[in-house]
């Protein structure tokens, strides 16, 4: 039994108001591998290139993570992407895009991936998505990322794609966009409708919220006084929070322990962002992220004793 | 033993996505002092002019209010605001200010408002605030709130004032303005340097966060699947939080008890803006807000009991 998640490996080049990476190991199913391999054995499912070297096998292996599933394609080179974050980090500009091998990229699972208990669909082509889940019929936990562009080129696909899974993943201006409603609380009960029994709000800085059937929980981002690379935090995320659930393989997947699940991926996410790329999360122990977790509770603690109030 | 509230009375003009309305009871001290009349005697200290009509009248003296503080200013005309919401209510125009009787003013409180044992300082020019502030000699908590336009022109005036009162209350934006520091993290960290014990920042339909010597807390805004007009929602908040504040008079005020503040402010912002200007607030009960506080701590509820990690 293992945790499958399937999605881009990438070099990235980054540029942030503390400093610049010309080269580093990125990638949605990276940073969420990373997150996740403190919680279960992880299998990646995407495609390197010649390029990808011994010291990307390395990181890409951080805590026992298995690569078998991962497709070298020979004469190809890697996915790259060059970005810039500008002063306050909260928007950035794509400086370049270089598909290559992930270009023409089709997900083959081996035995193993496919006999996955928990599975993480990252950020792909949402007809890809959907061929993935449908072979991994054992699944008792899919969850699966998004984004803006396939809401508006390839919106029908997508919708299917949403249907079949347990737990959809966005941003807050993506759940806006996919559903035309004006609030992420209308939105996420717009798509449990669809069929998904779990709605996750990123919020970037502001942190994530969770929507059930049996209400919302929602925890904020862990305060840093100061972020370094914000690239990949959504994944690294998603790697915590689908992560905890994947640990917890005798429980029931109720809204209590979704709830843990956001406080493990907020803490997860929060290390990411202090340094760039995987640097700080390869370093990461357990005893870290469980302080975190113990600090994100205290912080959003209160007394709601009844007080005597007027009127 | 009362709270003061200093600053701005108006009728305002907004048009949101849901509707239109033409003249309706707004300003600072208004919506701070709709929301703090639960928890305290309130004595609101502003201008108006002769069209402040008996409904206007009927409007702030809502659950007690009192107006004897209140100036009319013979001849004048009260503050007038006419804004319009984008459809996704993040961000707004401003149509027409007329600053009428409110350009001159110059708060002169009685001896019965000058006794107040705490006192809020609504956005006004900052020498202004300072003036009232250091009147208030008895007052065991001072909080204030500001707006960019001050950090860019009276930026020297304002530090000032800050340095003069116990808890900043700020848009996360302008915390980051006011300091140059690139996180609100870091930028209350300064602020606490300065002088005051407690910085709050709103974070708009994301929540806000309490800083202290102690640590940090964060709630959330309260969920709504509609926000019919978000204007006011942060004097709603102030008026929460602080009259929670007041009403504890016998208690030192920790972190922990402006934690719970923040949760009444919370939650009084969320019926804010559920209607026109005050049109909810006005019919608010007790048993409403406390609720809501429930739902709150209920919503940010999860066990950090420690789970076994790899690595």
């Amino acid at each position: 039994m293992s945790l499958t998640v399937v999605g881009s490996i990438a070099f990235d080049a980054v540029k942030t108001p503390s400093g610049v990476r010309e080269r580093m190991l990125g990638g949605a199913a990276t940073h969420f591998a990373l997150g996740a391999s403190f919680f279960d054995d992880i299998r990646v499912v995407g495609p390197v290139g010649d390029d990808f070297d011994e010291d990307a096998w390395r990181v890409l292996r951080t805590r026992g993570t298995i690569t078998d599933d991962v497709e070298h394609v020979p004469g190809g080179k890697t996915f790259f992407w060059k970005g810039e974050y500008h002063d306050n980090l909260n928007s950035r500009d794509t400086i370049e895009t270089d598909l290559n091998v992930f270009e023409g990229f089709e997900p083959k699972l081996s035995d193993a991936a496919r006999a996955c208990h928990v599975l993480f669909l990252a950020n792909i082509q949402p007809d890809l998505q959907r061929g993935v889940r449908e072979q991994c019929t054992g699944a008792r936990f899919v969850a699966m990322d998004s984004m803006d562009l396939w809401i508006k080129i390839a919106r029908e696909s997508l919708e299917a794609t949403i249907r079949g899974v347990d737990c959809l993943i966005l941003n807050d201006e993506e759940l806006e966009l996919l559903t035309g409603k004006p609030t992420v609380l209308a939105a996420a009960q717009e798509i449990l409708g669809w069929g998904p029994t779990a709605v996750v709000a990123k919020l970037g800085k502001y942190g994530a919220a969770l929507y059930t059937a049996e209400g919302v929980f929602a925890v904020p981002a862990y305060p840093l006084e100061t972020v370094v690379d914000p690239t990949g935090a959504g994944d690294s995320f998603a790697g915590g929070f689908v992560g905890y659930v994947a640990a917890q393989r005798d429980e029931d997947i109720t809204h209590d322990l979704l709830s843990t699940a956001m406080a493990y991926g907020t803490a997860v996410a929060s290390f990411n962002v202090e340094a760039f790329g995987t640097e700080r999360v390869e370093q990461l122990t357990a005893g870290e992220i469980a302080e975190r977790v113990v600090d994100l509770q205290r912080m959003t603690s209160f007394s709601a004793e009844p007080v005597a109030l007027r009127g």
